[in-house]
């Protein structure tokens, strides 16, 4: 294989890795059941707990972010279950999905890709469903760039119903602040790839109180996302299997910095360069794909301008300007682009990005103005 | 975390990963959307039937070996399916129930631990069983350091009931070979922290003609271990969930350095190392603890002399020599060790080991012949 040339990664996931980070997984290999590796997973449960701002451990898994939403699913959800899936995308689809896997009963509330349903919708379904087991939500659809605005208010219709409240928050935790314990969230799911800055390959899960006495007095069917397990070895400092070792010391390096910056402040930078974003696509002429009311500050959708084939501009974007874009999904993809407001982002990327999409677009014959586009950069500076 | 020392790894996994294969981690993180990933796929694909020697593309899973066990359970086993598993060891234990997790009936074929059940018996219940839906056997219980010599024997068996056959050979692919086309082999399962020298977190597994097709027609429950779905990805060079991008460039290089030796060779090697250590820990007057007619060539396993409480001599191995050596597992735990002899293993390793191993003895008051230890490491020179 060939050495690959180092690009910006602008996409929601994975994202550009600090070298600190990279650098972490070359450490000299280690045992996963000696006291090197305790002291690890130790750092990286400390840390994890300023992310989900909690004082219970999460756990983390050796899977992707998938991996860690069907750990929730199948550790919660008992066939007959009712459980409330919000739909407004492609990952709140699969979830639904995966819920009805583990035989539950998904109530789906949907609406339109590009918006979100509406907190009314979700509530109504949760106060009509009798014997509810769960809601699970997506916070942030990646799919669409999409946040759901009402993630701490949505808490308590759910505790009235005695149910779980989850919520995958996959591509949104460390960008957005989900305070787990204050708002009384069950599960809540994030990757490292996502807003965290580590590479692919690792979920952490934070549980609440009762998720851990749930579990425990449970066992799900599927063993390598047993809950109760990892929390069984976590208490003495291991993982039940053997875990992804070199990833872990990347997550511990980008949680370290995480916490050097501090969560406020990360999820401030995220808001302002999406502001940014946004602006400057505005700027641009561009419509954006999501309701500019839910739209998400860690995934920027838009609509690229009547003739421009999405795949074009990416592979335009990569070859000349070594920028990576994410590509579209769903009915509107050949017109859709999605860029990562992930982990690192500065002001950096946003110049470098908007400046060569702004370019290519006048390589494909639409004319930006490029005034307006300096005017909002100057008034972001 | 304080940076870690570097320790001879003798460990039946993770074991020492070679410089080469550690520093492929670091490339630059690339899209898992893009051409360069579909490359390192194709790479990764290609080396992985050399592997297993399958015309037929083999899988790679962001999971441990246990993941990559549950996936080839979950694709195949169906509630009330009648599946015969040999148990031995905790890790065919553990492959029995989770049989029996996936709603299968688990036929048991024991034997006590140190030794394997006989072809006789396994066979036996093998015909017996009506309607048998599979086998599910663990090539070499990494538990015991015990491998079952039957493995290619024991296909026609199955196969003449129209089971499926499926080998879990996470410690021993690589250190042994299991030519899976030849052999009939439906599923075999490895891991990348074992006998390929590459870090933990990802699993391969390949899958016969008439496995693909009952996977493609039979989703199974579990998503995140769909087996019909990576092959679906796999055929346009991509993975339906985001991979563990660092480990997979890892495992292209230690793939890379197992067509360089050659698999021929690389069994070899572990065969001449796991002969010296095994003569050598005889020259000891140690005693085994698997039955030496089914010893492993790549898991070590003997009991130290009475007296010798394992936990102390681990760790003066650890402090005082930097070596890590294996716990036991089980009934005989307190007195048993277990050497990987896995990987990168050379004369080195087996000359450092058994060193060291020799002069921790005399400290615990047990004195060693060196003499004749030096006489076993000559004549294997």
């Amino acid at each position: 294989m060939d050495y690959p040339k180092r690009k910006l990664i602008m996409l929601p996931g994975p994202t550009n890795v600090p070298d600190r980070v990279m650098d972490a997984m070359i450490r000299p290999m280690i045992s996963h059941r000696g006291e090197t590796f305790t002291s690890l997973l130790k750092s990286v449960t400390e840390k994890s707990r300023h992310l989900f701002q909690t004082t219970l451990d999460p756990v983390v898994l050796t899977a992707s972010g998938t991996g860690g939403v069907e750990a929730a699913v199948w550790n919660l959800v008992r066939p007959g279950d009712k459980v409330v899936v919000p739909v407004f995308g492609e990952f709140s689809t699969r979830l639904a999905e995966t819920v009805e896997l583990a035989g539950g009963e998904a109530i789906r509330v949907t609406s339109e890709f590009g918006t979100v349903p509406s907190r009314e919708a979700v509530e109504d379904a949760v106060n009509k469903a009798g014997n509810l087991k769960a809601v699970f939500i997506v916070h942030n659809e990646t799919s669409t760039g999409c946040a759901v605005p009402y993630i701490e208010q949505l808490a308590g219709t759910v505790r009235e119903k005695g149910a779980f409240y989850v919520v995958d928050a996959i591509s949104s935790l460390g960008g957005y602040a989900i305070p787990v314990d204050k708002w009384g969230v069950d599960v809540c799911i994030t990757g490292s790839q996502k807003c965290l800055a580590a590479p692919p390959g690792l979920s952490l899960l934070s549980m609440s109180k009762r998720t851990e006495e749930y579990v425990r007095k449970n066992p799900p069917k599927v063993r390598y996302f047993d809950l109760a397990r990892q929390l069984d070895f976590l208490a003495h400092g291991e993982t039940p299997f053997t875990p992804a070792i070199p990833l872990y010391w990347a997550l511990d390096e980008a949680l370290t910095m995480l916490v050097e910056e501090g969560l406020e402040n990360r999820v401030e930078r995220h808001a302002k360069h999406a502001k940014t974003f946004y602006s400057i696509l505005e700027a641009m002429g561009l419509k954006g794909f999501a309701d500019p009311k839910v739209r998400s500050n860690t995934v920027i959708s838009g609509l690229y301008p009547e003739g421009i084939d999405e795949k074009q501009f990416r592979k335009r974007m990569n070859e000349e300007y070594d920028i990576i874009l994410g590509a579209g999904f769903g009915a509107l993809k050949a017109r859709m682009f999605r860029i990562g407001n992930m982990g690192e982002v500065s002001t950096a990327h946003v110049h470098r990005t908007t400046a060569a999409m702004a370019l290519t677009f006048k390589k494909f014959g639409y004319a930006v103005d490029l005034g307006r586009v300096s005017a909002v950069l100057e008034q972001a500076a």
